[in-house]
């Protein structure tokens, strides 16, 4: 269980993605700080949405914080984890990012290592539980107050930290299910390309999935 | 648009996933030939399904065909498309293989080539268009006539022949929807992966997904 006590960091939380996540932990009454790059900005963002919410610079927010949600774009993510890396050892990383290459992000395009959640943990090293999720509710709707019409699959080789992500989850207000092992982040990855390519075709950008034929 | 005239080969017709398929079609009017390794077990199943379906040996079956559904396990796939390749110049090839590797079915295990659709289509050639589809949808319920709670994605590089297969899907009683290029067919077979896990995790065994937040 996630203790009131402990400090989420969102690092790259003054993006639509970050700041959505932060604001709706925040919301939920639980200790946030945003993180980016500038601490000034991050600063900003967190007086802007309110809640309680504090601002850092990403590693300052990475030290001070329990759990650390990574909310960048691919290209940042190699170079966001180099900089919080240190103060990642014995703690959970959540990592979100979705292997977007522009200009082509209707196209699967999986990186080497099978996908970013792994690239993630290769990088961070054994030291740290990287968890990976929320890669395909989409970002303004998040921001509202309205309910998700899209579930959160949570993947991870280590299934207390998995259960604690669903709960992250659940504090913000969407549905989520332990969806196995870090290596399986490839499936939610990949989804998401089909997803904004689904929004170009069927409308009107807000394409989510809803798992169906489960006990619940 | 599909004709009536058109003949559909499923091959691997006497298996699971494609005993239904083919059942679907031939309740729906259409004129489809079971395959399978030998044209004993083709017949036999044909029969047994009834709805005026004929069985033939795999590369009889594709040869006689306009359209051709392979559904055959993974590691069956090379071969069987091997076996038929000579009979599929020319025509639209609906792969619907599942990279699943036993005995580690629920963690996804993505070909070198991306996906198994890109490695039916690299096998295929230039002279015939791959299209992969139904991934997704439980075999046992699919061969039942009972409503269908799982949405078909369908990939491939012709949007036409994409058309078709969404078409065909129309005609099992299921939803299905344009998802891109053939590359992105790794979205599905990835998620095959997870349902296998949701299903193990959260039961019954039936598993499926649904888009939400699209105009219809």
């Amino acid at each position: 269980m996630i203790e009131m006590a402990e400090t989420i960091a969102v690092i790259g939380g003054t993006g639509n993605l970050g700041a959505a996540i932060a604001r709706r932990l925040a919301k939920a009454g639980r200790t946030v700080i945003i993180g980016s790059r500038s601490q000034e900005s991050a600063e900003r963002a967190a007086a802007e949405l309110g809640f309680g919410l504090s601002g850092r610079a990403n590693a300052n927010a990475a030290r001070k914080a329990d759990i650390i949600i990574i909310a960048v774009p691919f290209a940042a993510q190699a170079g966001t984890i180099a900089d919080i890396a240190p103060h990642c050892a014995g703690k959970i990383v959540v990592d979100t990012t979705v292997p977007l290459v522009p200009p082509k992000v209707m196209r699967v395009q999986l990186p080497p290592e099978g996908s970013a959640a792994q690239r993630a943990q290769s990088q961070l090293g054994e030291d740290v539980t990287v968890v990976s999720a929320f890669h395909n509710v989409a970002a303004h709707k998040l921001a509202t107050d309205e309910a998700i019409d899209c579930d959160v699959l949570v993947f991870g080789d280590d299934k207390a930290a998995r259960e604690q992500v669903v709960e992250l989850a659940g504090l913000m207000g969407l549905r989520a299910f332990h969806a196995g092992a870090l290596c399986n982040s490839a499936a939610a990855e990949a989804l998401t390309s089909i997803l904004i390519f689904i929004n170009k075709n069927y409308g009107p950008g807000e394409a989510g999935i809803r798992l169906t034929g489960i006990l619940e």
